[in-house]
């Protein structure tokens, strides 16, 4: 097993800050912190909340066992006072937060943890980590979701990231809308449809083209995908067409000029009668490149290494800060940056037609209530219990609406301004 | 936990080629699979082979339990026989490669996996993912290595990936030189030092700048590093020597001009007398971060987004592709990337003073002899057991001694050609 128990996968300040806080007695002192991001990477006009439903198992499950205490002892890291709080460590405070799933634009407090400060500053890198990770993903696959104007979605970017990333990624490009995993591990852990039928190593194993077709389709029967691209594109269709006839459901070309080649194959397709036969196309699939197929006779997409790298924003860029302590507001001044202390409350403003027009964020207060106005915040964990776990088909449906919502400006894949502005009321 | 059996972390169309192998009688034709990078990303000029000690471990554990069987079967993804043999799945070939720690460049052939095709073929995902999330951060992690010029490098960048990545990258990083990491669980499971002390949230939690820094030093004694830039950096140095006295170990300045602030903080630590006090950098470093600040009083980096994502390049680009069956070499046709087939043997050529000076490749065949070269395969599984599972500080230790041979251009950080040329001689 590749695995570690979730309360290990921090950084060792968390401890050591316990440590002094528990000494000086600041430990038990209420605090809030907030998950937030700066700015959207890249003139992205959105992110997307991703990860909860992966997170609160893991903040439920986030212990520290003899063993781990054990390392910390022996490593010196821990004194016997903190070593003590860690073996009867269990979150119990609240933890409320954005829908999985729901929009997010610089300054979203898309999750809000009270509790006291020890409590709540030792879940900081495994928050960040499983939210900035899933979130980049999502963030990145809802973009091609759309520029693929309806048409499927294949996720198939394992191989390009860590084996573990490998299942949230897909579980995070499921939930912005894409149809189906080749990750095996992501359809038994979440459910999500997975496919898959055969790589250019199979036609290569076998002593020519034809042979190779007539295999799959013996094994696999007609419903099945023939990957053409191995030698000669032309040929290999008409290969795949004479071997499996013209109810192929499918063929897939990985490689070449993707828009010159699904024009070339749907004809050579159609004039072997197969017109019902679906071309998939994939090989360094971005929202760039599928947005450019979009009026070329593709029927199915598959993306790799785009979708599970973030498409150039690997991280979400979220931070977790400190915002309040004993219901005063704090705030780091040395930096530039626009931080605003305090408990966020935010509420999204809409048009009656529906359409999103502004976010508000008030600290330590509440935005006025317009009508048609949507509370972002809701309670995830309470007193240390979950309260509503995200459910994926949820968190995929609710994107899909909030995505339906934004003005059309914010479905651009060039550079721009978030899709509606936001406002952050500060303290006086 | 959060695991998945090895077994799983495969994309599915690894078993239904097996599936339809198994029916057609070619399952068994003995194989040669390898695993090689077309190009390096944006002008590197080395990749760093890492993981291979992570993998070796994975492919020992590759075993489909009932679980996992069940799951298939229920699924669909693959019939009884198919069931049958995953059930009795042992890879029972072997596997040669480049050390861990190796470079790597375009066409090197990093890993030869031989044997059957089914039971090659399973393992591809597996050592992909493996290989190119490793090698993509060990790559990133030994330019900033080399920029940092002899002082330390923290890897602190847990929460900016997957929480299992981040275990994985932090040992990648300290098989590239950094000095230490943040996360625990890598410290736990590759005995790599930890560190550690203090965020901003320490200070706000308390009641002002001195109170944080005495509860800290009163915790961890002198020997730590106060985190000076919550408010006034100037104040803040004043503070931690007023509270800890001239012989403070370290202060840590996490934003602004870093140039600048690291000039003024010696200057002003050594008017306090706090000549020995060191200055630690962090905040958005990557390799050319690092580099600017080579003439500055820093003695100490901390890098955590760009070391984890692989500073621009998130994924290193490794393939996994069938080059011989049966003896005879397969490739590939319909691309115009110059690929070739047959199981590769390689040797580095050097001058007699140790500079590298090429890498030659031959198919199905062993380059001719020269003195000063090294051959760069060796065994790692053999017949399915392992042979050497390497071990960190020897691939850390490796990869110095290689970046050490190659000529001086090829440690520049700008974009360019491979450090040294590569001449891939194919079957006639």
């Amino acid at each position: 097993m590749n695995s570690f128990a979730p309360a290990l996968l921090t950084d060792q300040y968390e401890l050591t800050m316990v440590s002094a806080a528990l000494k000086d007695g600041t430990a038990g002192r209420p605090c809030v912190f907030e998950v937030f991001a700066r700015r959207l990477p890249g003139g992205r006009r959105y992110g997307v909340v991703a990860g909860t439903g992966r997170l609160v198992e893991l903040i439920r499950d986030f212990r520290f066992s003899e063993a781990e205490v054990g390392f910390l002892r022996e490593a010196g890291i821990v004194d016997e006072t903190t070593a003590a709080w860690l073996r009867d460590y269990r979150f119990s405070g609240d933890i409320d937060g954005y829908a999985e799933g729901e929009l997010f634009f610089p300054g979203s407090p898309i999750m809000t943890v009270s509790g006291t400060f020890a409590e709540c500053v030792v879940l900081e890198t495994l928050i960040l980590s499983v939210l900035n990770h899933d979130s980049a993903i999502a963030s990145a696959a809802a973009r091609m979701v759309t520029a693929a104007r309806g048409r499927p979605i294949i996720e198939m970017g394992s191989r390009r990231t860590h084996e573990d990333s490998a299942v949230a990624a897909a579980r995070a490009a499921y939930l912005a809308g894409f149809a189906s995993t080749s990750n095996l591990a992501a359809g038994a852990r979440y459910g999500i449809p997975t496919t898959g039928t055969s790589a250019h190593a199979f036609t290569l194993l076998h002593d020519d083209e034809p042979a190779a077709f007539a295999s799959q389709v013996a094994a696999l029967g007609k419903n099945t995908t023939l990957l053409v691209d191995t030698y000669d594109i032309a040929q290999g269709i008409r290969n795949a067409i004479a071997v499996a006839g013209p109810d192929l459901r499918a063929v897939r070309i990985d490689s070449g000029d993707l828009s010159v080649l699904a024009q070339h194959s749907r004809e050579l397709l159609d004039s072997l009668g197969a017109t019902e036969t679906k071309i998939v196309v994939s090989g360094d699939m971005d929202e760039y490149a599928i947005a450019a197929l979009a009026a070329e006779p593709v029927d199915m997409y598959g993306a790799g290494t785009a979708v599970v790298t973030g498409s150039g924003a690997p991280t979400a860029g979220l931070v977790y800060k400190l915002v309040e302590v004993e219901g005063r507001p704090v705030v780091k001044r040395s930096e530039n940056k626009a931080t605003v202390g305090g408990r966020k409350t935010a509420v999204r403003r809409h048009k009656p037609t529906g359409t999103a027009t502004e976010e508000i964020i008030v600290s330590q207060g509440v935005p006025d209530h317009e009508p048609n106005d949507r509370l972002l915040q809701r309670p995830i964990v309470a007193a240390g219990e979950i309260v509503e776990q995200p459910a994926l088909r949820e968190s995929r449906e609710h994107l899909r609406q909030c995505l339906i919502s934004i003005p059309w400006e914010g479905l651009k894949l060039s550079a721009g301004d978030p899709a509606i502005p936001v406002t952050i009321v500060g303290v006086p």
